[in-house]
């Protein structure tokens, strides 16, 4: 995996900042999840392990250039300064005087905010205890998931993924692909469809499946419209007429 | 962790199918990704490692009531017969005629199929190879999740935590009528789809439509997604089940 290719974060990417994480495991699929979603500037406050870590490498799965590429920090305000926009993940509420978004609502302010030069980042704090209110309030908005209120526990890569991804789509020229079909075969003309159509009837007409005579519009009708739906290629109208020929042409043997 | 709370889970919610998953603690973790996102219905073919296991239930980490609902299965078509509307979560493109989807618009159509009181469900495959062809034949449509194409590898939590937290987040709107199902027919399950295909394949084989061995998989699969595409109901079953019943009862006449 390792190439040029992996370096396709690009600079206006948000920073992820790790305060106090504990295990390098988490670190490198924290890592892992940046890179799915094309962020690259990892920065960790007192990694309680130490820096580097090998079992953050190992668990980065391919993702050398963010373990790399890591700047260790001291201090969470260290961390953050040159950022403009920073926003606090946070599963519990707090009791602050601060504004609460969601991933999609942050990437699209995220979004927003580099296209006009701005960097802005993310802070999640230890896996066990999250972010002291100290951290916090250097954040200008926090951002809680909106998942199962139930059972909220997301381990970092999870909450890093969710708030990477958002920020990936919120930047995508198009929403994705609309339901698209693979394109190793034309549609089939209307032409070719009434050929199917003529054909099965035919033969349904020869073997006496279509004899009554009231009903037999509307069983038309509903076979028509089953093939129709299908949205047939031409190679599957062939294949389909040679599944008519072959059932019917059993008959006499 | 166990409590009442841990099932607000809710009845229409996708079932989420993992093929031949080889580590416990992966089953674990998808459990609890699931839980994040209000899924509960978890169903397993023949994993690696036997079920049930120590390890996927450490990894749940407070999940329990996701990983005591597991049902296993020895085959994909049997952990999914139920099902009426499948996809299949794939990284790479497969070179089949089958609608590819993201798990933001896969989560509008299985929530308002869920309305409309369909079954829907999420089919993965195994940690390192994915899914088989033939289990991606059973599948309506593909999902793939549209992060940096330079760096897609997600392990299955990862991947059903999107799904998820897309199906989850799209209960917060109204998704709108999307592929719409006819509505004097309940849509075909899975099974009936099965057995379908099962008769279909038989007189073929009867007639020797399908007597080339070598292209008798390609031509099976092709054809089953024809099917599959047109999105059948169980009256569009019974009646092309007619119609192959009809072709080849002419026989010998």
């Amino acid at each position: 995996m390792a190439g040029t290719g992996q370096t396709r974060h690009l600079p206006e990417a948000p920073a992820v900042v790790l305060v106090g994480p504990q295990l390098g495991e988490n670190i490198g699929m924290v890592a892992r999840a940046m890179l799915n979603c094309g962020l690259g500037d990892l920065r960790l406050v007192r990694p309680r392990d130490g820096w580097p870590s090998e079992s953050a490498a190992a668990a980065a799965a391919g993702a050398t250039a963010v373990i790399d590429g890591v700047r260790l920090f001291e201090a969470t305000n260290e961390a953050v300064a040159d950022l403009q926009l920073l926003f606090a993940a946070t599963a519990r509420p707090r009791h602050m005087t601060k504004k609460t978004t969601t991933p999609r609502r942050a990437a699209a302010d995220m979004r927003a905010f580099a296209a006009r030069g701005g960097r802005a980042g993310v802070l999640l704090g230890p896996e066990s205890r999250g972010l002291s209110n100290d951290d916090v309030a250097l954040a200008d908005a926090l951002i809680t998931i909106p998942l199962n209120p139930d059972f909220q526990s997301l381990n970092l890569a999870m909450a890093v993924l969710l708030v990477g991804y958002e920020w990936y789509l919120a930047g995508a020229d198009d929403p994705g692909p609309a339901l698209a079909m693979p394109k190793r075969s034309r549609p089939a003309t209307k032409d070719e469809m009434g050929g199917l159509f003529e054909h099965l009837e035919r033969e349904l007409d020869a073997c006496g499946f279509l004899r009554n005579e009231e009903k037999r519009p509307v069983t038309v009708r509903n076979l028509r419209n089953i093939f129709q739906r299908a949205g047939l290629t031409d190679q599957e109208v062939r294949t389909l007429r040679g599944v008519i020929a072959g059932l019917a042409s059993g008959r006499g043997d």
